[in-house]
């Protein structure tokens, strides 16, 4: 083991769309464990487009990022020194660590990661955050029935793919949006979608879902907002269910944008449409833990994660997030499973 | 009584804001009541905002009204000829009548009217449609706690006067956006809410809300929408609760009106908002009767009602409410009790 450690900064608060301007990769010594923590080498780290919210200087759900300070994040990574009894070296965990090559985490704040149930990387995408917010926010904001139309924004991406694969299990119809034909292949000829629609060369949204949802939508997991949620307000059902759980369309925003006021459309169908957080279920995450496990043990949910090389190019890897360079979870690869 | 019977009708389907081009008088003679129906003499008519909506041609929960046909609305009548057993002719009633002198009505779809609870009129506002609207919609979509802020919009308007006094009731703070410095007074001085601000009057809705409404806004019954709705959504707390039950504002447009998008707001407070119909609510009418009567005839619930005299003045009494002429609920007197 190097005694060197890199860790990126923020160096800058963006304005508008973030750019290698606002990151800093500073080297430092490893850190060393306190009692009841662990020294973790990076194996994986996740970043995800709610961090752009971190990167402002406003009170929100997540505790924003300081100028200067290590970015946090999601991690996978192999415990190399322990001051825990529930923990040895060797042991692959997930946590929130650091956009960092080692970092300390307290044992009471991580999980085993199973390498029998998936490749580690599937703990910071369908089996970590990502899965646990498409379980609960379609399950418990969407409440689909069977029979039911659920459209997905974002349908490719870490959460909005297995959203539409918990939809199918439940016996809906399901139409998913995204960005490129190889991602609509994935979604109908992989995931089951019975339909999928590529915002990039589609013109008309709501001819498409005319087609692609005949009878209307019941619920509507966005994880997108813009011109796409224009065209689903208006094609929903009485009774219809909206889960927001992303607007990445609007996370560069510097004000609150403009578009075709939603409200007078909600009224004749009586739609309830509910922001979400995954943290308001924590409580109930070892369901979720449990149940998305199963289905990735037996291959009936499927997951896919696009890796980044080395942790050197992880602001590369967040802001690809914005231009949807990704199918599935977006990860960095920091170490390999024999560099530790 | 006379042989002669006077109906509004539908003249033509008004594009933008209604005049009375809109509309047209006809005379006709007063309908026989077949087996089951009773002959019932108007004496209050009610306009509503929703009935814009009915001008259209377009699917809603209201049936459109055809251009040739009588309008209809709800109205307070005496029973003038019966042809059933459960009301006698004298009886007062109130059910879904028509823009006219005289309408016959299926004795099972009328309810009858108490007088020594509350004036006629009331029925068709504290104690009728917009009376339950309130009751459910505050209760049922907002769901108050004690200590909460409560902001209603419209509130000096039929349904937003109840809302506010219940939520007063459950131990709620609360503010209302009202269009005069008349209804402001009758808000704060006779109902008994904390704040009112007159948004005619007034630049900076969030500047005033951060006076009116110090500690955020957990629920906000939305009757009116356009720009008093985007500064109350920007105040939004936490778990707050949105009930959307008018948009007076926008039933004029033709298309989706624009304005700044607001999903992007319900995230980090994981904000429900919800269209409201109080027809979902049918079968706990009777819960809500007798709660409001109660209300209503100890005092402690107080409501006003605005009278425009005459049939002939109907369009003008609609149309008023989009100026917001009214205080209270708006009615128009068609025949005086000793008329029939």
């Amino acid at each position: 083991m190097t005694n060197t450690n890199r860790e990126w900064l923020l160096a800058e608060r963006p304005t508008g769309e973030p750019d290698q301007d606002s990151f800093d990769l500073r080297e430092t010594d490893v850190p060393t464990p306190e009692p009841g923590e662990l020294l973790v080498r990076t194996r994986y780290l996740s970043v995800d487009p709610y961090m752009r919210g971190r990167m402002r200087d406003a009170e929100s759900y997540a505790e924003p990022w300081d100028v200067g300070d290590a970015l946090k994040g999601g991690v996978v990574g192999e415990v190399v020194e322990s001051e825990s009894d529930a923990y040895d070296a060797g042991d692959l965990v997930t946590g929130e660590g650091k956009w960092a090559d080692y970092a300390t985490l307290d044992a009471d704040d991580v999980a085993p990661v199973d390498p029998s149930v998936a490749d580690p990387e599937a703990y910071l995408g369908v089996l970590g955050m990502p899965g646990r917010t498409a379980y609960f926010g379609l399950l418990e904001v969407g409440e689909p029935k069977p029979g039911d139309t659920v459209v997905v924004s974002g349908a490719a991406g870490a959460v909005g793919s297995v959203v539409g694969q918990i939809a199918k299990r439940n016996g809906c119809r399901v139409v998913g949006f995204a960005g490129s034909d190889e991602k609509t292949d994935w979604l109908t000829d992989e995931l089951g979608f019975d339909a999928a629609i590529n915002y990039k060369t589609t013109d008309d949204y709501r001819a498409a879902l005319d087609e692609a949802a005949p009878d209307g939508v019941d619920v509507y997991f966005d994880n997108v907002g813009g011109p796409i949620t224009d065209a689903v307000f208006t094609k929903l059902n009485l009774d219809a269910r909206v889960a927001v759980c992303g607007q990445i369309a609007h996370y560069n925003d510097e004000e609150a944008p403009i578009g075709p006021r939603k409200l007078p459309q909600l009224i004749p169908v009586r739609a309830k449409v509910q922001g979400l957080l995954i943290a308001d279920f924590a409580t109930r995450f070892g369901e979720a833990s449990e149940r998305l496990g199963q289905w990735v043990a037996s291959g009936d949910l499927k997951h896919r994660e696009t890796v980044v090389e080395g942790l050197e190019n992880a602001p590369d890897a967040f802001l690809g997030l914005f231009s949807g360079d990704n199918i599935g979870k977006q990860v960095v690869r920091v170490s390999a499973a024999d560099a530790a």
